[in-house]
């Protein structure tokens, strides 16, 4: 069912028969070309009108596939070469033009088609805005509705606005989750919290559910990677599977000036690029998006697409260290 | 019911008590300082999360209003002064974040109240995307069930794409409100196509529905104000009440930046302005909307912000000379 | 041989098995699944580093073809369906990142192999910068080398300069035409100059060789649709085939931001809709190029790459009235 | 005295030894160069901080005179060469940090210095915002008081803002000369006012001084040369000499970003490049200034400081043509 | 006098009547709407003609008050809550178009006005410009001529450039105080100094006038915050109140845009928002400016005018914990 | 010979007759000026139609000492005034518009003759793409055949893709001198690599010429200041003389935006400050270049030309510390 709604984009890249890849659009392969089962399963959640702003998130995905021609598939600071591991992409999940709910239950569908069919597999959806991660985390948990789910996301905000006035927005994805049962509170650790974003009601309720909050003045004086470290540790000790959800607003906005909600304050691009080859040692983690990358807003030399690119093949590259 | 939605804007221009406006900001009084019925009112139905393509003209309310400052009431093409008309600003209709068809049900609800308690005034929408037209002339239509309504259209696209596909969206208004047996496609007439941005099943379904397409080509040869004359006399004679909806991408792209789907080949700002001052003229023409004005898209001088507001003042100098 | 220049592109469009298309990205097919011969053949010439000035119109072809997704094949001034007629893309000719001269020849050779092996298609040519018209003009003339070649040109410069001075660049395409006795200055008319931007010897050598300039005054004064008409007539009393060149600095700078010699005073884009829709028209019109338009210098909303589109469009319309 | 305030820009075009240039900013001279009077002596007026919104049109004369290098000394339109004429450098007026009526007092001598000793040289004052053309007519009277100052205006604005309120301000130039007694009121005629852009206080104001109000919609509809030509034989039967001011916001704001004051509905620039032809050609001409231009708002393809010295150029054109 | 020339912005938030306000937009209030005195007392300075350069910094307190819509009360970093601590918004000083003398004046005169009529409150002036410190200061030592003035500087320039020639501008407010005899140089302290950006005559004057110079290297060499912590002490140990003043163009250009002095080699977002919560908790420190933030200059995301509203949360912040 | 293809720019400053200049464009002088030999030599290379994506690195040389205006000669951080160091202007290499060969021919004669003629002088080049350092060394290697050259490159990328396939295009100078036996790979070392912007092949060339690859990560971990020394130092150890490239895309894309192929993770500003202060201390280092700063892609506050003037003048200052 959940099959029905993944659709190849409209364009593809053309890869020529070589021996072995060079680039990464030359690399990634489309699910439906795979033979065995891929390490990394790609898919795109194109919804942004389920922004409390205007937000041109959906168009991510796209611009995502098509800034891969600007990536070697080698990563020199850590000597591997990406093409030992396999990453298949499975197109977009068809969205409906109006119907934001029905829409969010597609992604919810086509996540468990695929984490049930690819259960070997690491997967990782690109937004989109941030609700689709509640969409993702329950259709997780449609497949293993035994199993406990922990989150780590990397946000400047809580994301636990009440679903009951907003209805379930980009800000509301945590709370969804953990007023639906499907995760706990003290399961969510939020790290990248900085400044004069997130409401005092938001900061109570976080408590009252015991949400660990770190901000990052406290995750930069213990050292952002131990941070991580710790958190993904805890987690896992936990629960069963880690999904990590990517806020890109996490950024700095003076390097993310693609993402409508970066802040001052925010992370550096090295500071993301640590924690996610960091995240991707870890064997705990099965699942990660990255979401509210607006690419529509983003300066004329795409910085903040190439930084969402260089983000996910960190990530990449920590999977295959892993190992 | 339909009040409880107009609520006022985030911001309020601070009014000199001074004898006799000389700006449009100072000119225009909020509805609940009316003491008598206004000659027109003004709402706003910031909703664009409807829109097909992405769009940010929820924001046009906001912009529309703040604009205001650098005009002068004083027209000096017609050497008409505007104060002596009275437009008073109902708001804007609330919308919902996630649940579009409530906050269509909204914006009809929220038209149904001002055209029902103030039959006299003119009504005039600011949008928002296209879909709300759907939604005012319905609201009309409920207020007033038993009187036939004519639409002039004056857009770059026929806006008869098939809600049962996209839902209410920004591409489908006109047909929501012909297979809804609202208004009868003969009392439909589109001034301003041209090029190859309608495809061959919506002109197919236009003729079938008799909508009238008249070409900017073709009403540039015969005159454009003759050609609104014509259109406005011709549906006079066969409506009860004419509803004019603007969608502003029938401006030419290089005028109008800050309407997404503005092309090349379009409307020239100046024949838009003699189009609304014809418009204005015409007294059975009871309702108006400027739709599709996306203020992020804008240029930094905000060149299409200020031909939105031109355009209005030009409808309203129609309404005074009319007299 | 010129054929194993022509490649395709990196990406490519996915086509939807229907019935009829009814956008022009899904019209368009690639040349090498054409079962029989097209109606009209496209082929990108992606070089600018030719160009005097910085330019990045080798950038286009991509853009041109990325932005056929916003084009419907309907065109509503004509009433006429463009499915009918079938435009085959034969990709991009394959250019040497340093050696001009060798990207030069392969240019004119592709030329060649193409209006030799399609004899009844018309070519049309996206470039890159001007100096691409000489080496399809070479190639065209390769092919048919007992045949007069006449030139229609609209241009805001005479692109006479001394290749002597600059090597086969963008301003001397015309004179390496005429000084290598491919064309004749007299079968030259240029429709479009205007103002200060060719220097006094240009116009010598002009004069000289009887080159016909009409500047876009003049044509505007005797009707710029006469002055089309009458250049193709006279053009066709006295060569054998006629080659159109539009280079889009033609344009009035207000409208063609993109175009980096693109000045004050140029053309509207409703005057070079109109002139295309001519020109489609003539039937001993057999060759066509679109040059000079930079997609890293437009507008965010794409104004002239879109304007550019429907340029070429007129062109194919015309192609179709024209039977 | 006022030849003290007058210094040389910062930076000079290097001038090839050639014995005829090709490019206006090889042909244009310092004036201390100058060995015989040129014919026209230009000179920088480059304040704005006595604009009463944020301006930049101080930068203009250096983006003036830094775009010369795009722009052949040959009119094609007319067939004229412009080195025929020549044209003086005369620098620019030294202007104070903070002391705006100091500044505005050296604009006032220098321009009588010049008038005073060019005689017979037209003189062309680059702006600067509009409260410079109050100095330079000043300066005109103070060198020959005996003589009545007529003024042809192309603006948006009437420029009757009281000095009272406002000290010598970008709106109050013609009140400050009509208040003054520089300047008859009946002998201003200004062409170009459109739109909302007047208060009613200041018509009120030109209709007691009976300012000749020229509205673009009445010019346009019985001619826009013919106004031109009309305008200038009525002042030139009334004054001794005729002060030509162009605030550049008169231009369309499509066409003009690059001037704060720029409104939907102004001028086309072939418009205003047809009326400078015109005004250069008539004899009783003989100051003009350009004023308001503000380069640091312009386009990234500065299409307004090109339009700037196109429109100059024109003028330059009618100059030569007019004898 | 001088509470004469405070007046309310054009425009006003619209508060909602509720219990807490979560938002800086509902919290701060208009000083007239006060009932005790308020712990901090904002007002605009909305002066830039009195630059050097051309700057739009008098848009700033309207974008400024615009931006805090974007802001929760909340730091999470401190677990404070701004709702304890009142601000009030005495709106803007009213500025002369022209007569910058006399605006300075009136900046001074409300300045003492306030500091007289508030002596618990801590005044916070938003520029406008650099000049308008000097007027500030003075309006403090008008208040309390018996006390002595500290100042501390974080600023890429000394602005000890010579009133004498260039007038009261914005290169010279230092020295205006200095050469006044208003504070002394020993008593100014200047953080944030590097580069390439002050000639030598300014360092000539600063040594000798013993100006406390703490390059932005040294800073970073012995701690930034200690850097602060030990001149604040430093200077409450010698004067009675210490004015800090923040040219916004300390900060590094590439997370300033807006602000048309920034340069490469500034300080850092992180770097400032500390130094600013250190300055809050300093109890001797009684008045502070933020200055020379230009938001027409800002990228279209608007970071440089989000980091000034952040700066300023990140001072009051320190007050309270200061308590 | 190679003194014929340099040329003294278009424009140049106008020099004040002061004592003592106190910022840059006053402080450096034509070459032709020069009494003696200048301390270091200045020319420029304004070649980027060799780069492999369209560049306008050839704007680079004219933006650059354009922006000399914004920079005093003092060096606070240091205390150093430079204006001790004679630095002359040698101008611009003459390009030719279409072949490529020869504009490197005269490039590398220019750089001959100047090394040959002023054994004495730094000479500093200023790109132009990073081709032109081919160029520059083997124009050393004329003049000295008998001295080892080593090359310390600051750069994102390995430039070592092959000759045979682009020609000499940017990608492949360090390729081109060791396959022309210029230089050999073991006295090259490259600093500042990073993430995934060389395809493996260029890595396993590197490797097996024993190229010394510092990735930007161990670069930091071991300190940037050391690293360098110790580069410097082992190459001074083991060549006759030292030339220095600096590839302007070494630079993180968030802090030059006017570097085409700058990437995100690279360097910061300060560090490339840091490690250009300790360059120019380095008695060895005779040359220099500064390549691939594109300013037609800058922002519009020009910040990376800025930044790319800053570190030019951080080697400056470097020079005189080493004395
Ligand atoms: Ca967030
Ligand atoms: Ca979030
Ligand atoms: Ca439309
Ligand atoms: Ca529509
Ligand atoms: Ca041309
Ligand atoms: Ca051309
Ligand atoms: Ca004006
Ligand atoms: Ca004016
Ligand atoms: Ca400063
Ligand atoms: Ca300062
Ligand atoms: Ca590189
Ligand atoms: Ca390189």
């Amino acid at each position: 069912m959940g099959k029905l709604y993944l659709q190849i984009p409209e364009w593809s890249w053309n890869l020529p028969e070589e021996n072995q890849p060079t680039y990464v659009h030359h690399w990634v392969q489309p699910l439906q070309n795979s033979k065995s089962t891929p390490d990394l399963i790609l898919y795109g959640a194109p919804i942004s009108r389920s922004s409390i702003s205007v937000s041109g998130a959906s168009l991510y995905p796209t611009e995502f596939r098509r800034s891969w021609k600007s990536f070697a598939t080698y990563n020199l600071d850590e000597n591997v070469d990406l093409v030992q591991y396999t990453v298949a992409d499975a197109g977009d999940v068809t969205m409906h033009t109006t119907d934001i709910l029905l829409s969010h239950q597609r992604i919810q569908e086509s996540t468990a088609y695929l984490v049930e069919n690819y259960p070997n597999a690491t997967t990782c959806m690109i937004g989109g805005d941030h609700s689709t991660t509640a969409c993702a985390v329950r259709g997780i948990k449609e497949a293993y509705s035994n199993e406990t789910i922990g989150i780590l996301q990397l946000d400047t905000h809580l994301d636990v606005r009440d679903p009951k006035e907003l209805g379930p927005a980009n800000g509301t994805p945590i709370r969804q989750l953990i007023d639906g049962n499907i995760v706990k509170g003290e399961h969510v650790i939020n790290i990248g919290l900085h400044g004069y974003f997130n409401a005092k009601p938001l900061i109570d309720y976080a408590n009252k559910h015991k949400i660990q909050m770190v901000t990052l003045k406290q995750a930069r004086n213990q050292g952002l990677i131990r941070t991580i470290q710790k958190s993904l540790n805890q987690l896992s000790s936990k629960v069963d599977r880690i999904y990590v959800t990517v806020d890109m607003d996490v950024l700095d906005i003076s390097v993310a000036p693609g993402v409508p909600a970066s802040t001052p304050g925010g992370m550096t691009t090295i500071e993301l690029f640590e924690c996610l080859l960091e995240i991707g040692r870890h064997p705990v983690v099965n699942h990660i998006d990255f979401v509210c990358l607006d690419p529509s807003k983003d300066s004329i030399v795409a910085e903040t697409v190439k930084t969402g690119v260089y983000a996910w093949l960190q990530f990449v590259t920590g999977r295959i260290l892993q190992t």
